[in-house]
């Protein structure tokens, strides 16, 4: 029984139907029907093999919902569950990353979409402890981009102890800044959000900001001083790091999740004046998915979407590319 | 009673005798007859005026050894007392910096030799909470650079959590890096050492390293890999950051407590992908250089120094600029 989707057969190319031949269901595999699977701007990168790790033909998306259909022998779900699947189909689950909690950090951890088939499809089959139920009060719709977008800035809020308190800027307003926005509003923070697009500053009100700030404008950012104890950047763009290093507080942290092209610009003093800290943070582990999934189910977090039928998946794809979504595509089937 | 000091007249001039009369004995206040001081590169960008902050007359000095001659009625120690200071004379002890043991962060903090009168001098009077008594085993011109180069090194190595195991590396050695390899062989690592030196190879290995590499040979850096948990840069230097972030295991830091000249250039995808962290650490608080001093005595770790008399002052700053000393240089009277 071969499984369909959508692939790419070369890079920058158009996605095709493909069928494909699923590995066979190991021990501890499980096969998921798949409903709804967002567009992630790291699926745009897979298909235009812009990180150069790309194997075609290549099926995108990473942000998966589904119903388990079949499992292994030693796999702990059950046929019926609904669970999510994010970037990481696999880790090694032996060294000392995974032993600590850290599995996305493995060296041998294995991504959905890279050298395998991804969500993009009717099923995908995979290791079963990379997929996670899903609490109940979750719409699934709103649900998958939780899986990638959603743990990927929940991940650091916790790494870096964000609190009740904390002062806190989140750079772009996108995917992944809109759920941070809500993620931040839960937390008990009143976020400074930064856009380039003037006309998301009042969806970034309503998503969870306490004021917005132009993330390009020196006569907006210099006021603001040394003021944030975390600033969390999710946009891809170049940005005036030395302004936003120079807005931390002491102990202050930017923390990037959406990584800048070509060669970042910073200084030294502030980083030692202040002991402030430039990082980045990759994903998040799976209890760090199952975090997300529960602190999203109690505070009634949920991305905001459109969706699109999956056979219109070539559209969807052009519409994220075209930065038009607000704030996440969702393919449906 | 003057106090006999030497100082800078103005920026870029040599030390000349000074007297100058103290400031009334507060009931906060310490005074200390000085028997040693260390002369640090800091030392020299006050002299010079390289940070733009310098007040004149000007009178370097702040690894300070000396003995109680007077307190304050609300100071603890007593007459007699051996007790060494550092860079930061007082602060405000209120704000939430000061509150939570990180004195040295707080925004009212004031420095020995920035608007006060430092340690190339007889005597000198200062907030008797910034002066801690010295375990008797510490040698007074080895123990003197512990006050602000020993801080300086050893506050990030806890902060960091650095411990047996923790793959470290130490960039250059002189004053700073020599105490932390000193400092890291007594944690129980392996420290690997950076030099830009070769006839520091011999004395790197003697002082703790495990391993010497040059610091700026692509053709020794390549080969390391992504080797460390812990990079600690203690040089003035430009060096290739990006090569040494890609040298960083993921959670790894690159921490700096020296400050490289102009900008740094670095990139993204190494933060984000192996969660890794650029940061700087400044002196450390008061809780810290305590624990320096019993962390130093404990385990015999004093620096290694060159002395000088303090009235052949010039001459010895103009070893410290001329890079001359193995490995920090302290005036003695």
């Amino acid at each position: 029984m071969s499984f369909s989707a959508f692939a790419a057969l070369a890079a920058k190319q158009p996605l095709v139907p493909y069928q494909y031949e699923p590995q066979p269901l190991r021990p501890q595999d499980v096969e998921i029907e798949i409903s709804h699977c967002g567009v992630c701007h790291s699926d745009l990168h897979l298909i235009d093999n812009d990180w150069s790790s790309s194997v075609y033909p290549l099926v995108p998306g990473h942000e998966i919902v589904g119903t388990v259909t079949a499992v292994g022998a030693s796999c702990a779900l059950v046929p019926g569950q609904r669970v999510g699947v994010g970037w990481q189909r696999s880790a090694c689950l032996e060294c000392e990353y995974c032993r600590s909690g850290e599995e996305n950090l493995c060296p041998r951890q294995e991504a959905i979409c890279v050298g395998h088939m991804g969500g993009f499809a009717d099923r995908i089959r995979m290791d079963g402890r990379f997929a996670f139920p899903l609490p109940a009060s979750l719409e699934s719709a709103a649900a998958a981009p939780l899986l990638c977008a959603g743990v990927t800035v929940f991940a650091p809020l916790r790494r870096w102890k964000v609190r009740p308190g904390t002062s806190v800027g989140v750079i772009g307003v996108g995917g992944l800044g809109s759920l941070a926005l809500g993620f931040l509003r839960a937390l008990g923070c009143h976020p400074t959000a930064f856009t380039s697009s003037p006309d998301k500053r009042e969806a970034a009100l309503s998503l969870g900001a306490e004021e917005v700030v132009s993330s390009n404008s020196v006569r907006e950012l210099r006021p603001l001083g040394s003021r944030f104890d975390f600033l969390l950047s999710t946009v891809p763009a170049r940005l005036d790091w030395i302004a936003y290093v120079q807005m931390l507080r002491p102990n202050g942290v930017l923390c990037l999740v959406g990584s800048p092209p070509g060669v970042m610009q910073i200084l030294a003093g502030p980083l030692l004046l202040g002991q402030r800290v430039i990082c980045g943070s990759d994903i998040g582990s799976p209890s760090l998915i199952r975090e997300t999934l529960a602190f999203a189910a109690a505070h009634g977090i949920g991305a905001q979407v459109e969706t699109a039928p999956l056979a219109e998946v070539n559209a969807a794809v052009q519409r994220v590319r075209e930065n038009r979504v607000r704030y996440r595509m969702v393919l449906t089937r």
